[in-house]
């Protein structure tokens, strides 16, 4: 089981941690310090040894920051933690401020005494968070300076080893491309850039631009390791003794060089007169501070890795298909599972997250689940980053909704799928909840789009169904997703915030939802691969599309028809028409027998 | 008759013209010069004493900009003016150039010598246009000057005066709030910006705040004035002798002074130590030259009148409705007569031009049209921009689509519409692009949003049904709409540059099309009021949304119903209901007899 359900503890010594922390401060002579919650590699998950700010605060969400000073102490979160960061961390001990009204550094300017001095791990924070703060403490008197070893990890006793797992090749036909022609895209990029070098210390990238993956992180395949490339696409790989796996050499071939992780910041402070391309956002503050100190020109840009990543090859392409017939046919035989199991009233959230785990593990392919499942049922579905634990767990009624949302990491792709589902009859209003979440749904399905459509353009019409009756939801529409890498990666994002332009073989999610607090919540989502272009026909300018990956029944109880349009309805027959095909041959004749109810047309 | 359609005559001296600016830039030891088409208040259009651009090419374009240098002379346009530009300017004198993929400032590095001083008048360019030219021409070793007194109007001998029309006051009543209630909103948006003061050089701005009209542009009832407005609400109007109308000092009232308009720029001067908003894109690069060297701190920002001006009082929404009723009826009767008279085959495009203007003047308050009709048939329906003129008249035949795109300037508001009518059947395609282009219009105008919600978000909901069938339009989908002013005014735009979010009472037009060129040309077009925010029914969240204004049929027997949905074909019979409703008491018999037809339910 990869998934686990303990209740996040509050534990006993946070108030001992705290004081040993500020004493270890006032022995270096700083009025505060910043505890971040990421690593160097700006990532979704850290390992146990950079869990820092929850070994501090108790606070295990996904984002965050805490500010530490003599006298007063504050954790800054997003919205969405506010709960969970009241339930994990001591009021006694911290102010909890949210992160995106209040910045770190008004707080600071407004809390400490003038002249202080407040430090940061530069490996921490990157150079454009650094330099907003320190406008803002200047602006105070105060100073934001870096510290030579993190004042936390010394008195941090039990410290788990940083993770070190033997590095994994992936194979080019998965990946469609050898690593040599990706170091030739990525150096074409980095001298399109006017650089001669570019410093990668994002997981997901190298893992990408060598073909290789690891296992240092739950959920995101990606060893933890830094490299140097140059524009002729020479690459150094900087890495820890137990990441060199037997072969690794002959796997990365010529052109690619392995040293000792922690001579990374020393090669960057090397490239004497080099422009060096770093990210503003991801690139840890050391490094644009070794660059500049060894005399190299900053070039600020994109992780050049981002977006060749991000454009999926033909053999990636092909694989997502076989790594969504797979997890759509584990899926059928869940939801079979579940409408068998789930109307006797006896199933708790977290007995259907192991079902769900267990028939995927059942594929003997599941490298990992893809993110910690969410399964809400009846109001916990209204939560939209609920994760059940043993303190939450709920049993399923019927009459409520049930919403999972989950995926498989395959070795050949990664999949992301949610389903809402009734258990009997649906509460009043959720049909057509669901029915107008359906529509911004096959809005995005089957939408098409010149060259140069953002994902904020693919949000609106997503959204446009559900603003015409009143409604919306909080969160992005879809999101980027790797060939057996993050869950999440970018640079696109179907949202408000969406600008960079869609580009054919991108995959991202499409998961429009609905939520009503205290009641049921409602998320409708299918992967899709960006397709194209081609002119439709009838028409005369080439357009890009959008092929569904996801390949598992919409419950169709939950459908008013009179709502669809004629377009609609003909897709969802299609739709259902094409997931029968496909999953059908793959499963036992009870669960046939369900596919084919749940695929009927409408 | 206010639209006129001689056919712009080639000059014969244009040589002339061009040798003797040539001259006059050698006695002043300028090594070129530009000659844009704007004038200081950077507007659409332009009086006969600013058309230096058309005096020096003959080009009469509403873009553009000429550059001459000792040995060769290019003409910049924008590609809807190729054919143009290549009629009316000799290709012996002029070098045709993109004027958007090859910047002015790119040619003259390549074309002129190392050390060229190029000269420009600081009345006819912006501070942002200016910046980038100078920066290019450094590049290349060259210096852009700003000259005293125009080189070209030097040895322009028979220039026309300026035009110094008596300004008029425009009634509170239909402004629905006092210029000095306006004058204190603007105070409160400059001292929001942390400025002392804003300099006003857009005629239509001017106009807004202090509630007067003017004649000295066809199209636009604005009078060419500058005005100073500090941060208490003070202004200063300078204007030209004869604009001083009797009873405007009266009209203005305390708090409004009137200077001479060539004070203005001393004035500007004047402001040592103050912060002065000035509009980077607007404001004639002069002014900014002016407050430095007067030591004034310069706050870039837009024109303080923009928004507020575009965000329309209850007053000039109703002006706006009964202007759209008005208009409606006159749409109607010349519809009505067109069905009538079009399929003899005897109609020109000015026959038909000519109609349409008379059914406005016959409503007895037409002020003006708001711009010259766009009357194409067949054909001449492809060409966007198309201007009726002797030259290219056409009859039109049955068998023809017929696209007449016209407004009219009413004291209480500015209409602009375009219909588009089949003359017998319809040319092979057309009823299907028409279905198309009306879903696109219905989807715009059933649309609801959330505040925030930009013009590019609402054009994207207008393309999709078009993108689906793999077909677009290369024109925004909308421009803002002013109130006895602009028929084209900021700063929203419904368009994929749209990223000023949609304010309640703003004024759009909602003009999808589709052109086949050779062959038709498809646009409909209404103008939409923005109402709310209120809360669908059945719904949560406060949304937007449009009120359509405009009042007119729309052309049933170009509609393929089967391509329509429910809510489109509720929409359009909804529409047509209350068309018939308006128009039908305002009409004559025969006429109430063809509206019946025309707004039959489908």
């Amino acid at each position: 089981m990869f998934q686990t359900f303990e209740a996040p503890g509050a534990a006993a010594d946070r108030s001992a941690r705290l004081s040993r922390l500020r004493a270890e401060l006032a022995r270096r002579g700083l009025d505060g310090f910043l505890v971040p919650r990421a690593d160097a590699h700006q990532g979704e998950y850290v390992p146990p040894s950079d869990a820092r700010l929850a070994w501090l605060t108790g606070f295990t969400g996904s984002a965050g920051v805490a500010t530490v000073l003599a006298d007063r102490a504050a954790l800054f979160i997003d919205g969405r933690y506010t709960l969970q960061a009241r339930q994990q961390a001591d009021g006694a001990l911290w102010s909890l401020q949210p992160l995106h009204e209040a910045p770190v550094g008004a707080w600071i300017a407004g809390a400490a005494k003038a002249g202080a001095k407040i430090g940061f791990d530069p490996w921490l924070h990157g150079l454009t968070e650094i330099e907003a703060l320190r406008a803002r403490l200047a602006a105070a008197g105060m100073e934001a300076a870096p510290v030579e070893g993190n004042p936390l990890d010394a008195v941090w006793e039990d410290r788990p080893a940083p993770p070190a797992a033997p590095i994994r090749p992936y194979p080019d036909a998965l990946a469609g491309r050898s690593a040599a022609e990706k170091r030739e895209i990525v150096a074409a990029a980095i001298r399109a850039a006017g650089a001669d070098a570019a410093a990668l210390t994002l997981p997901d990238s190298v893992a990408w631009l060598l073909n290789i993956r690891g296992d240092d992180l739950p959920r995101l395949p990606a060893p933890l390791v830094f490299a140097l490339i140059d524009a002729a696409g020479a690459v150094t790989l900087f890495l820890r003794p137990g990441q060199e796996a037997e072969g690794l050499r002959a796997h990365l071939g010529e052109g690619v060089a392995i040293r000792p992780r922690d001579e990374f910041e020393a090669a960057v402070g090397g490239l004497c007169g080099k422009a060096l391309l770093l990210d503003g956002q991801s690139a840890p503050f050391a490094l644009f501070r070794a660059a500049e100190g060894g005399g190299a020109r900053i070039a600020k840009g994109d992780d050049p890795c981002r977006l060749p990543k991000a454009i999926k090859t033909e053999a990636e392409a092909a694989g997502a298909r076989e790594a969504h017939l797979r997890d759509g046919a584990a899926m059928a035989r869940f939801l079979c599972w579940l409408d068998r199991e789930a109307p006797g009233g006896g199933l708790t959230e977290i007995a259907i997250a192991k079902r769900l785990e267990a028939e995927r593990r059942a594929t003997n392919a599941l490298m990992d689940i893809s993110f910690d499942s969410i399964v809400g049922s009846g109001p916990n579905g209204a939560i939209v980053h609920y994760r059940v634990t043993e303190a939450t767990d709920r049993r399923l009624s019927p009459g409520e909704l049930m919403l999972i949302d989950s995926g498989g990491q395959y070795l050949d792709g990664t999949t992301d799928i949610t389903r809402t589902v009734t258990v009997g009859f649906p509460p009043e209003g959720a049909a057509r909840a669901f029915t107008l979440v359906l529509k911004a749904m096959i809005a995005v399905t089957i939408a098409r789009f010149p060259e140069g459509t953002t994902g904020r353009d693919i949000d609106t019409l997503a959204r446009a169904p559900l603003w015409r009756a009143g409604l919306d939801y909080d969160h992005g529409t879809g999101h980027g997703v790797g060939a057996y890498l993050g869950v999440h990666e970018g640079p696109q994002s179907l949202s408000r915030r969406g600008t960079v332009p869609l580009r054919a073989g991108m995959i991202c999610s499409n998961e429009p939802g609905y939520y009503r607090t205290g009641a049921f919540g409602i998320r409708i989502e299918n992967l899709v691969l960006v397709e194209g272009p081609s002119v439709p026909e009838g028409g005369e300018r080439p357009m890009l599309g959008f092929e569904t990956l996801t390949l598992c029944p919409i419950d169709r109880r939950l459908i008013d028809p009179a709502l669809l349009g004629r377009a609609e309805r003909d897709w969802l027959n299609a739709y259902h028409a094409r997931v029968e095909a496909a999953l059908a041959p793959l499963l036992g004749e009870a669960e046939r027998a369900w596919l084919g109810k749940a695929c009927a047309a409408l």
